[in-house]
């Protein structure tokens, strides 16, 4: 019997490829589209555009799309959904839903908040325990579990090892993301032929604050911060799906360019032990070519949930150099819900 | 009267761009262009694939291009020469002119020799005072200057006057390069389309060791080498002309935002006092737009030979951010050696 | 004392052109700007994202931008508007200022209305003479000329001179056509980045109806259809700039290649016998090189005004190809509307 | 047991290209890689760059390139060969192997020679009996069956059943084909990015001839051409993999456009009877969507061997448009040959 799963913000990029991720998952099974009111009660095949390249799941084709409410939730009775609606209606709508049933989010609004695990499953999988305090606090049946930022969740994933082995000083990185990032029709094509635009909105507050919870440790129940600094510098280039992202450090411990090679291939987690259906194995591939990682060659790896770590070179005692790169509307959004989704079956929170 | 200069390798891309700068020059004028022997004996226009969207100049369209020789020095009574040669060919050509000619140089090859000056003259124009102990100690008549890399200009000329007030600590950059430094046909477009190349051969070398020359202090009659850690990160991207860079920077003094703004836009130097022809005044654009500045909109900024700073923040005590673009193949290299050029030209060099 | 134009539309993608077309033009001054109510008294630099790589005219960029309201052309005292306003509302806004003066529009409403003149004047300036019949039978004291699609211009052209030489059987085109012609959010970049789109809504209906009336001949006051087919087949694909068009067509006599190619570069009319300013001379290049017109290196032949004509070919009796190239904001936007104008002050319609 | 095969021309794109298609193949195994002398006894994943997203096939990675001899067929006891080479070597190469083994051929070179066939096997698979013909009059004991160019295979195919039913007198095509087409290296970045090159060499006269030839009936042992105007202009455009082509035709009868799209959609053949592993069924995709065939949506339809056809209009009597669209190398190279050799087998031609 699989649980069944709702869909909130159906209709867009990241909507799509949460599609994609539960066709034929072996836990969830897609039971509603929600998406706004223009959308609602039409068949899915009729009002979605779907942007992917792959055939949309044939299940989900002809759904009638549903409004989105809590009561679609009592009446197919769902038990978790899946949220990739906007931040600026996501406080309200995501807590109404948390107030019933398990909202894993992708979106931005409630990352930060205190009773609210930010969780990459390779690195805080502990995070999950503070649910218990969120829904005490709120009064809330259900809970909320976050999944951070597309731009932070590239690098957080190889910081982890390196941190816990060598600990960190400072982290520099300088993004080059791609289009789909920003939505569908988020950058015109005359904004970005023969360009590059230097800034994305909010973006790099994003990934200056993330990491720092995502890797903070569990203290009596509350995530205290890690300790040292990242700047972060985010452009946009044209690229279709795949941050690729120039990372610059310094550790607390010096150790060899092949340590943390080996620290980093051979780093696994939660989701690899528990043989996660989502859960790519291993979660970071080192590539010694010295061109890669590329998006348009890499991005699928693991299925788009793997991270591609390139380009690692020491400079000084400490200091290292590396390029990272992974896929934002896979691991960087439906992905990463799904497989926080999945580990928190394990840890019997579905 | 103007001086008699020729190109050597006046058939490639920065061979071109000399072409466009020296059209109607108040100082020098096109009198010779060499090239390899295939193209040698043969008129300008019948063997050179322009690749300028601007036409070629009518003066040289019609020339009939020479043989990379000395003796074509000789007998057109040449005055100095612009070259734009493979660095594989360049100790031994350049080397040959330099016997009887001032050579400026836009190749790699000569760069880091301890008597050669590497120049940017808004940056370290009293550096041509090392021309006298490579004159005597190589016996030559003529002389060799060079002008750094494409990617080093862009973020060493900012550097110049936060350095002089505010002192370095470390300096990281993650460029986005433009596909014409690697010359019309480097990189072919199957390999760029929908993708991000984070690879360029010998680039982060030439990045993290020549402003610290180009910085660097004379001393009795050598170049005392700049004392901070520059960290590159070199990136391929889909943009014509133009290179992009993402600067993370530390100062040894802090200050405020504004100071720095303010050292970066008042900034003028040798060639603005002087008004050369070919110098951008000012110097250095600082745009206050939040998404600036961006290789289409800004490249051509001060005729392609000013630096566009933006998006500059501050992010903690002494430590800075900011994003820097400049015309690779103007004031990243055949615009550069013809500032050189002038420069020397008011130091009596010429 | 140059006349008072207004632009309406003035902040969009051909309004700016309109605004570049017109800074320094000896005939109009740009007077008055207007746009949409929600930019309305508020400085058009405020208001207006600029497109255009060259930067704002001066004296326009701190004018405020006024309601669309045949009021502001009493106040002002404008002789004549520019419209590059949104077809849904041109036929009463345009209307309205018709009943007052006269009216270039760059907007598809009018075109084929049949006491509307659609000009070019290379082609068919004894169209004017219509004007008359339009204010009569509207009882305006302004009128209405309207310009073609960017799309039927580009083939237009080159068809008068084989046309009035050697008549037409049929005309076949496959537009590749540029972004800009769907103004700058009007594709996205991800749905034209490594691909074309094979349909422009309503764009094949106007390229294979407006040459028809345009080639037409003035019977008794009245515009008779000319009598070929026009086939055309719409596509869109990554270029900034610039309809590229493959062109198949059958005269009615048979001619050779040099005959045809004769016609084209001999070609001169109207505009270039009045020397007008935005005329270019010649109206058509025909390019002898074997890849060319490329949109990125032709696009801006006599700034932009010009047609290119290239890989010129017979098949058999009677059967040709070419392919031909227009800017398609210039030559097939607000350069056409303001050479209409030019046109219509020589014939003391202004 | 499966025949033995070997690729000429291994290392290049249409050469990866096989390897992916006889991957796992049911008939055919990839037995010897043949390649330039340069790359001869080295491990093939040691000397190929490998250009395509998906993975080198395990089997072959580890293999060891042989020179292009007809003694490494004789060693191996290979079956048949696969030909990509230059059509510069290819009468030479492809001719010695012939005198032993089969071979199928995606190279130009022999393709209009009267005693070898062009096959495409859903248009013309009687055309195999010529090569009885063949085989005697060179006196070979295998023989060259060639496959079109990839322009050709993308619109001779819904040619075949409009032939068939209504006749054809014309048929004018503008293609806007893909960089893959030129090979990896062959169109460089800067040629392409926005821009639209309108020129590809010797294509249209492929275009123009081999569809007569394909299209043409057997008649005593001979094919006599098919007797119809084709007239193409071919154009590269910035997509990777997939021609796009306008196609204006005018048919002998007349008919209505649901008859037309109902001949295109209903079309089956002799590789769909047979129900062979390469063959796509059906052959030719009609798609009723407004703004389609894309080449990023639907270049991998039928794994890359169907024609997606679209955008299906009737203009006047007798007279269609339609847009096609085809997998370049897939549909139009080294899946149209492996496709050949699956029909050869089951003729008992292998």
């Amino acid at each position: 019997m699989k649980l069944k799963a709702g869909i909130l913000g159906a209709t867009g990029m990241v909507g799509q490829r949460f599609m994609k991720l539960l066709e034929g998952h072996p836990y969830f099974e897609v039971s509603a589209l929600m998406a706004s009111s223009k959308s609602a009660g039409k068949k899915y095949c009729d009002v979605a555009k779907w942007y992917l390249k792959d055939e949309i799941p044939k299940g989900v084709s002809d759904m009638i799309v549903e409004d989105i409410d809590t009561k679609v939730a009592d009446k197919l009775g769902l038990d978790l959904v899946f949220s990739a609606i906007p931040s600026e209606i996501a406080r309200e709508v995501e807590g109404e839903f948390a107030k019933k049933i398990p909202v894993f989010s992708n979106t931005a609004t409630f990352r930060m908040d205190e009773d609210v695990p930010l969780i990459v499953p390779e690195v805080n999988p502990e995070h999950f325990d503070i649910i218990a305090e969120q829904r005490k606090k709120r009064n809330w049946e259900g809970y909320i579990v976050t999944n951070p930022n597309c731009t932070t969740i590239g690098f957080v994933i190889p910081l982890k090892p390196i941190m816990d082995k060598y600990g960190l000083e400072y982290v520099h990185i300088a993004s080059m993301q791609a289009l789909s990032g920003a939505g569908y029709e988020g950058v015109p094509s005359m904004a970005i032929l023969d360009n590059v635009i230097p800034f994305i909105r909010n973006e790099e507050d994003k990934a200056e604050s993330e990491p720092l919870k995502i890797l903070g440790k569990l203290d009596n129940g509350k995530v205290k911060f890690a300790d040292f600094d990242v700047f972060a510098s985010c452009n946009r280039v044209q690229v279709r799906d795949g941050h690729t992202e120039s990372v610059f450090l310094k550790t607390q411990k010096d150790c060899s360019l092949e340590d943390l090679k080996k620290a980093l291939s051979e780093f696994r987690a939660e989701p690899q032990r528990l043989g996660l259906p989502t859960a790519p194995n291993p979660p970071i591939i080192v590539s010694e070519r010295e061109d890669r990682p590329q998006p348009y060659l890499d991005r699928d790896n693991g299925c788009g949930m793997a991270v591609t770590v390139g380009r690692l070179r020491k400079k000084k005692e400490k200091e290292f150099k590396f390029t990272c790169l992974s896929h934002n509307t896979i691991r960087g959004a439906a992905g990463a819900s799904v497989l926080n989704a999945e580990v928190a079956l394990k840890r019997k929170l579905l």
